[in-house]
């Protein structure tokens, strides 16, 4: 792990460049709106960690209500059982055979539950739990719009539910219903609709394995972009918001309602740049390229000005062209980019930076960076 | 840093995935092509570590015949210090107060020097040298095509060259000439004309700085995609490759004097996948998203397999898609990918797994991983 690029104590202005920063205040009003949310929504919080990968995150979270954290990987969801979260849902199919008995050992320290979409699969979960003398729980994943992994909602899903409950060492405990595409749908009646009819798949596929006589213990899905739909049809149990804790560029074109972009949470992650050239007066070249941000989902944005645009990146290398009517930047001054999309762009960092103000109060490790 | 996906002697069906996995054999004819490549072309070798920012490659390159490496950082300047590299040149401007320190200290441990573009950066880092007592090579970054960082070629690289040799603990040490977009140029005489443009302009500019009875001892530049043009012109010195030694699908789009693919070099590096899910004949999905992979310059391609498309990366997943007549990979399958660009996506990982033949022979940290 690298060494941290700040002290605590010190102000921002010399907090060495590129860092991942967190204003403190931001963050937290944010984890309060959504633990808020889940209260008056009548459903319970399950954070994904996928996007903060760091533990002292996760705890905070916790702390305001929530059961548990999803991961995105068996090398996440180590890093927070060891982190102090005893409640860990992994949203993904595990297959690898090293990872298969990483995760199974892990399900003998905490509460581990994991996805499947496959019999065979859940035949090698179900070896595995039974050679360590584990039992883990295993939801199936359905498809309710994503066309990433998952069976299909309906009969297939009750197939694989019922092939799960007969392995004596898997529980089958319940749905994953995750519509990621749904959660950058700008428009916001057409991004409710997606989240709705991504519930009306999950909602039959319960009452049809229910009916069948196997209990579905929970459906769990939901993100930052729909959090507040899928609770409206009754079907979930759990959500699952992950980027909300940050935010990034991508979210910030989501609109709400009235057509404006959305506003109940804060953007409280940047990324602190530092203006290394000034070759002209129409650009300015900063020390945050492709190694300190992801463009995956576009480019990042300049905080707070309109006037300077991130126009591309190269390894170490960002490039900002100014309006004709703006000075720019000079060498040595200091740029707060939002990042177009957070949870990639955490990942390349092995500190976040917290202040309060103008001074840096916390250094907490992303424990979980690189973790497969 | 993460725990290895391998161990030594394993067959490669049981590493981890996703994993960056090395083909040894096919890594060495690649260290040795460039090598006799810069002796058949009479220039000195400094190959660019920001691509594999990893000292144990590092110094097989020096073992045949390299001068020294270049980095992009800091973070990498001391990774290769303390890892053995006795010279190394920072091919970018370091501006951060802290970084100018780590740039000094680091210079009384080896021989190392710096590219600035801008006269009052150059007295930063007078001072911190002064500070410290120690002498500083710089060289002055002049813009031959990129249009990034770097001043203008001609009189005002001669202006901040005489500037930097005024100052008494800095030593102006040459030219910085690299032209970046110019690797990536697809048709080969089109990429030659501008490599030769840039050629031309640091040519000009070292005339000009000799005139004016500066010693200008050496020009430094070039890349995998242009090395074997810069060294017609006579001007530079050294040659800056540093994909050479994985080379990436971005560059396997470059062609050659005939229209073919380029084929001095070959892909040495991949992405070990794993096949999560399949839910249906035309698709699969493998475990190497954002995460394992830089889709900056495009998607990663299915290796030897035209048949199948990576077509959509998001955090943990990657989704392919399969030609009609392909039977396509089941859940547990391996799939190896050629990333799209090679420098950012080795920046997700903690260890690169070398093998030969069908076994791991060698776990080299990444130990520049994330390093600023």
């Amino acid at each position: 792990m690298m060494r941290p690029p700040a002290e605590i104590g010190i102000p921002l202005e010399e907090v060495e460049s590129p860092a991942l920063i967190l204003d403190l205040d931001t963050f937290e009003r944010n984890l309060k709106r959504l633990a808020d949310a889940g209260r008056r929504l009548g459903v319970r919080l399950r954070p994904h960690a996928k996007t903060h990968k760091c533990p002292v995150i996760a705890r905070r979270q916790m702390a305001l209500g929530a059961v548990g954290v999803c991961c995105q990987t068996v090398g996440e969801a180590e890093a927070m059982v060891f982190g102090g979260i005893d409640d860990v849902l992994v949203t993904n199919e595990v297959v690898d055979r090293v990872k298969v008995n990483r995760l199974v050992s892990l399900a003998k320290q905490a509460r581990v539950a994991v996805c499947a979409d496959d019999a065979g699969n859940a035949e090698a979960l179900n070896a595995a739990a039974a050679a360590f003398g584990a039992r883990l729980d295993v939801l199936v994943e359905v498809n309710v719009g994503a066309n990433r992994c998952g069976v299909e909602p309906g009969r297939p899903a009750l197939v694989l539910a019922e092939a799960i409950a007969a392995l004596p060492n898997l529980n089958f405990a319940g749905l994953q219903a995750y519509h990621g595409a749904a959660q950058h749908i700008r428009d916001f009646t057409e991004r409710r609709s997606a989240a709705l009819s991504a519930a009306k798949k999950a909602g039959a596929t319960k009452a049809l394995i229910e009916g069948a006589g196997l209990p579905c213990e929970r459906v769990t899905g939901a993100g930052t972009g729909t959090y507040r739909f899928e609770p409206e049809s009754g079907v979930y149990d759990e959500i699952q918001a992950g980027s909300y804790v940050f935010m990034d560029a991508d979210y910030g074109h989501n609109l709400d309602e009235g057509g404006g972009a959305v506003s109940e949470f804060e953007q409280s992650l940047h990324i602190l740049a530092t203006v290394v050239s000034r070759p002209d007066r129409a650009r300015c070249i900063v020390n945050a390229g492709l190694k300190a941000l992801s463009v995956d989902s576009g480019m990042p944005v300049v905080d707070g000005d309109e006037g300077a645009r991130y126009v591309g990146a190269s390894d170490e290398h960002g490039k900002i062209e100014f309006a004709e009517s703006r000075r720019g930047f000079d060498p040595g001054e200091r740029v707060r980019l939002v990042p177009g999309h957070c949870d990639p762009t955490v990942n390349l960092h092995d500190w976040i930076v917290g202040y309060r103000g103008n001074h840096v109060e916390a250094l907490w490790p992303v424990a979980a960076r690189g973790a497969f």
